[in-house]
């Protein structure tokens, strides 16, 4: 078969460097990504895309890059960078950048704001294309993004919703990550005359998840399971990828086509035994993950600022739907002592804060949170979307202050920490999203924490990860309540809100 | 449905000027063509090709141009310009420009000629690409355009070639032309499966042709016959050609794509009722072809030089496949009177000639040739492919040079004589290949030539076109036996050899 392509990953996503990744990637028969660097843009901005180029340049796995389109997510946001226009376009300079990645905003393209027309205008202008991200867009929303020639969308989750993309002149891209899992429901509007505008892609997808299940090849076998033609899946996953993102010469077996090829001793089950990429049978490589050597994580939290002070027990409370990046803007009454509010383990309703940590500002802020059913302790990461400042939750204040403390430390990372000492870390020294370990380390590292949030929560569903589920509360882009920084932000209003309700 | 695509034509081939040729095509339902100015090239080099691209801009219809990229088509012919890669560089600045045509020097690819590499690359540097003619290669030939990344080609005729074609990676272009149909043995090769990878083509198709037969939806038509299902036959037609020139925004209907589009009263018939180009009905327009005020014929040919002294009866002969640009290369004994050839009423034998036309070098060829059943007269023309020097046919020697005389003051164009007097003619002033007259008149022209040949001949073959397949007998790169203004060409020898066999 030819080599696998997924049409759209975040390599951070996978917590270990682009050459580790390669390794993990290759093995399970994907020979080419198109990567968008989002993540480490919103951390070091051009910086941190070089250095993703440059670590990439040592797999052999083929790495295009779509250039971030959004950072910061929201213009009201603390994050460690800004990219315009004028800042992408430098880097259509390195061969590897073939394009525009995920456009967001929808108001800034249906406003036609200038700077976001030029950035589409420059990959198009070089004959290359810009990738959409139309997430909740309707039909006529959908439109306008096609009017400006966004031609790709990879955030449809049924049936109705792919219809609409393809009808709308999109290629649309199946996603199956760690957390996102749309295949089972979107291949239902995949058949055989529609198919090859599909392609399939992972998003997002956790190290441990692409050791343990594979990346594309697991789309194509739960394809293949869900009633697609095992010939179909396997073009989707390769040829149509290709050209979506106009590969020309990537995605089939023939003449002229770069010698990507996997070969298979169970189609079905998509068993592979020998992956060749650019000519050559792939062993397992020895690249060594490149120096990041950037200090990233700066903040100046004291242990008093987690106090939080509320004059009226009603408040307003995220709650959280695990596994899914929206949240449920929820009223409660919340215990209060001394003035100050306490865990309330009766309704699982915990503390948050978010804390700057890019440029030293020393804001934060602090909200109310349920799901995480934490009984004793508390979670930090510096893996907080988009903007990737420290987000941390608790059941006490010095379990939540011992977690920032020691990621600081870290220069980025996880920690779960049980009361005031750390139980477990992670630590992610590359702009605090990426270990700088083997993957089997990093898989190892991440098992680990797993582990000790299981020690120190009751929760009993193995599928929630409480990392991934934490790192989007801080979205503000996203419905519906949200946690930055700068305060707790109501989607629908469209503004920053008081905990408590008056 | 979307408009049709004509996935490769030369504007030349109708006899029409492109602008006339856009009333022709858009009526009919083809609302973009990707167009290969080779013959006009051959006559006037870039300035033809610039005076094509000129003309063109009056219509709607959507032309994207190819360069060709074998002028002239061996390097010993007589032809009226050499095009290099740095000739032909400088053209991409004109909008309209979308790679490079027909690549049809095989050797010139296998050795990897400097200038051919160079002509494919200033494509593949833009972005565009380089279109094939594979015409009689085999599977490791195949390979070799493939290898340089030659990825269509129009020259299939079977449905083993055409198979061969697409595992070897090439877009698969299926003709149907005036002269070259290969629909019907082609579309067997077509399955749901790999329909997205076959367009369809004219190559070559009069404008008389056009007007009665349409030019893709005759295709369509064709193809709907011979068991393909309406909606892929529509596909092939529109969206699967724009693809393989990579014309994103081309042959759908959907948000971001050209408004081209067709109202039909009937599917399989491909009955036009309605034809809208970017988001305009279209109306009979009114363009008037553009002056092209160059003279192109220059020859100094005297009547005593057509006389043809034989050494010898036994003679090799043109034999000619109606309607095929092949040829057979015959032996016979041929009638000799005063040690001169005369005209073999028996076996059909005739004499023809070929005259240098460009830089009135003084140069010409003749030769004889079996199949036109010349009774009394002859035909002259100044399409000859691929160097377009006159070449004419006949009786007797007062008529041939009646003919030539004729088109030569005409500045170009087809002229039938008899008794040494012109019975009917059909100027072509642009470049001695095309009308300069409203396509009606042209259409007319080319009708009274075809009568005026019934009158000369006995010929009972109503398919059988004298002109299109005289105008094949020059080209030296096609197998077997032609005529050029240096003499007989033997292909299978590569070289000139005389007409008496001592
Ligand atoms: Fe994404
Ligand atoms: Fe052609």
């Amino acid at each position: 078969m030819p080599g696998m392509i997924d049409a759209h990953v975040h390599i951070e996503s996978s917590m270990v460097s682009p050459s580790e990744l390669g390794k993990v990637l290759l093995a399970a028969g994907t020979t080419s990504i198109v990567t968008d660097p989002h993540e480490i843009a919103n951390v070091c901005g051009t910086e941190g895309i070089k250095y993703m180029i440059c670590d990439g340049r040592q797999t052999p796995l083929d790495i295009s890059f779509m250039l971030p389109s959004s950072v910061p997510c929201a213009s009201f946001e603390h994050n460690g960078a800004k990219l315009d226009a004028k800042d992408l376009k430098p880097l259509y300079e390195e061969s590897e950048v073939k394009g525009l990645a995920e456009v967001m905003d929808y108001p800034a393209v249906a406003r036609r704001d200038n700077d976001m027309m030029q950035k589409i205008k420059d990959a198009q202008s070089l004959g290359y294309h810009a990738d959409g991200h139309g997430s909740g867009l309707n039909t006529e929303q959908l439109d306008v993004y096609r009017q400006v020639g966004i031609d790709t969308d990879h955030e449809c989750t049924t049936k109705q919703q792919a219809l609409e993309r393809v009808a709308a002149g999109f290629w649309t891209f199946i996603r199956e990550g760690s957390v996102e899992r749309d295949l089972k429901q979107v291949i239902k509007a995949v058949n055989e005359e529609n198919a090859q505008r599909f392609a399939f892609c992972t998003d997002d997808k956790l190290i441990s998840d692409l050791i343990k299940q594979g990346g594309i090849s697991y789309s194509i076998k739960l394809a293949i399971q869900n009633g697609i033609r095992p010939e179909t899946a396997y073009t989707i996953a390769s040829y149509n990828a290709a050209q979506a993102h106009k590969l020309m010469n990537f995605g089939a077996l023939s003449t002229g086509f770069v010698a990507d090829l996997l070969i298979l001793s169970d189609v079905n089950e998509v068993k592979i035994e020998k992956v060749m990429k650019t000519g050559k049978w792939i062993d397992e490589n020895d690249t060594v993950t490149l120096e990041f050597g950037q200090k990233t994580v700066h903040q100046r939290l004291r242990l008093k600022d987690l106090a939080l002070s509320l004059s009226n027990p009603l408040c307003n409370v995220i709650g959280i739907i695990p596994n899914h990046i929206e949240t449920i803007h929820l009223k409660k009454k919340v215990p209060i002592k001394d003035g100050k509010f306490v865990n309330d383990f009766e309704q699982d309703i915990s503390k948050m804060i978010v804390v700057e940590c890019h440029k030293n500002l020393g804001t934060y802020g602090i909200g109310l949170v349920q799901g995480f059913n934490i009984q004793n302790g508390a979670v930090a990461t510096t893996v907080g979307h988009d903007s990737h400042n420290i987000v941390a939750v608790g059941s006490d204040d010095d379990s939540i202050y011992a977690a920032i403390q020691h990621i600081t430390a870290l220069n980025g990372g996880i920690a779960v920490t049980s009361v005031g000492k750390v139980l477990a870390d992670m630590p992610l020294p590359i702009a605090g999203l990426m270990s700088d370990k083997p993957y089997q380390e990093a898989a190892k590292d991440l098992h680990n924490i797993i582990e000790a949030f299981q020690e120190i929560s009751n929760s009993n569903n193995l599928e929630f990860d409480p990392f991934i589920t934490l790192s989007f509360l801080t979205l503000p882009v996203i419905p519906s309540l949200k946690l930055t920084d700068q305060g707790l932000y109501d989607f629908v209003e469209g503004k920053f809100i008081d905990i408590s309700i008056k």
